[in-house]
Order: structure tokens, then sequence, then C-alpha cells
């Protein structure tokens, strides 16, 4: 069962990727599981949360933007970006900093 | 078809709504529906995106807090707010302003 991300009290940042799908599935899922997995490892992981239904939206929580600077970076997550024209037809991005949440 | 939304250049604000749903559908499809429709009519309204599997994720996409804050204080928002306890058994709002997207 997901779970709501149990992020600590702001400020702190998140990342909103949303996304609309291509038909290729050629290696996604894998690499959507290993950027998580990634992400888990890196110091400044807070949190995730994902949904999918037309539109896939994931966002993920940070300490500082140095931590999500840091997995963008990593080598494999930069390997799949190159990849990520196969797999979405559209996606955005967004980097954001939590003021408040209740 | 959902489409990601075509908001300006950064900085804007974003009201992410993470839940899970309990199993009463009573009345809820209605008010997400209204409450959207009423976001569409505030001034300072950017975008909306939307997915649910187990969890749902909504993103309201904002030019200013004050426009949130207007938002959230509107009448038929406020009477909606007080049913959210029959229809999520847990939900989280975070508010953050969106500094880079891409």
């Amino acid at each position: 069962m997901s779970k709501i991300a149990n992020t600590p009290k702001p400020p702190y940042y998140a990342v909103i990727f949303t996304s609309l799908r291509t038909e290729i599935g050629n290696g996604y899922a894998e690499a959507a599981k290993r950027i998580l997995e990634i992400a888990r490892q890196q110091p400044g992981f807070l949190g995730y949360e994902a949904a999918r239904q037309e539109m896939g939206i994931s966002v993920s929580y940070w300490e500082s933007l140095e931590a999500i600077c840091a997995w963008k970076e990593h080598p494999e997550h930069r390997k799949v970006q190159t990849r990520e024209s196969e797999w979405y037809s559209e996606s955005r991005i967004r980097v954001c900093r939590v003021e408040r949440d209740y």
C-alpha cells in the first residue's frame, strides 16, 4: 500500500514530475524503479509519492536543492534521462520549495 | 485526455494535495469536480494536474499565495473541507513556491 510521505516540518523541497507516457514500455519499469532506489540512497531524501492514470505525477521530497542536484547528476540517473523521450510523449519537472504543509 | 499544465515562467505557486480514499463515495465526485470549477474561476489560477491509483495526487498552480488563500476560503470550498474526513483516510496539503521548471 502506498503511504503519504512523512516529511518533516517545512521548509523543504519537492520535485514534481508530471508525464504522459508513450506506448513504448521497453525498460521503463526497471528504470523507474532504479531511479527511486537511487533517490532513497541519496543524503537528504525525505520521501516519495506517485500515481498514474492518464497522467503520471510523482513527487519526491528533499532537504535541499543540493540533494536534488546530486540525485539528478547521479551517473545512472543521467543515463536514464537520455531515454526519456522514448517513454514520455510529454513531461515537465518542477522544483519547488515547500513553504507550509498541513 | 489530461494535459500537463501550461504554467508560466517561475516563480509561481503549487498546492500538492496527496490523499488516500476511504470506501465512502457519497458526494465525493461531485464535490471534487465543483472544487476544481471554483479553482478555474479564481483570479490567479494557472493550471491543474491530477492522477489517482492507490494514492491520489492533485496539483494546482497559482500566481500567488493570496490566490491560493482566496480559493481555500471560498464558501463552497470551506463547506467541502468539513466533509474531507468522510472521503479520505489520510491526506496532506503542501503549499510550495515553484522555483524552476523545465
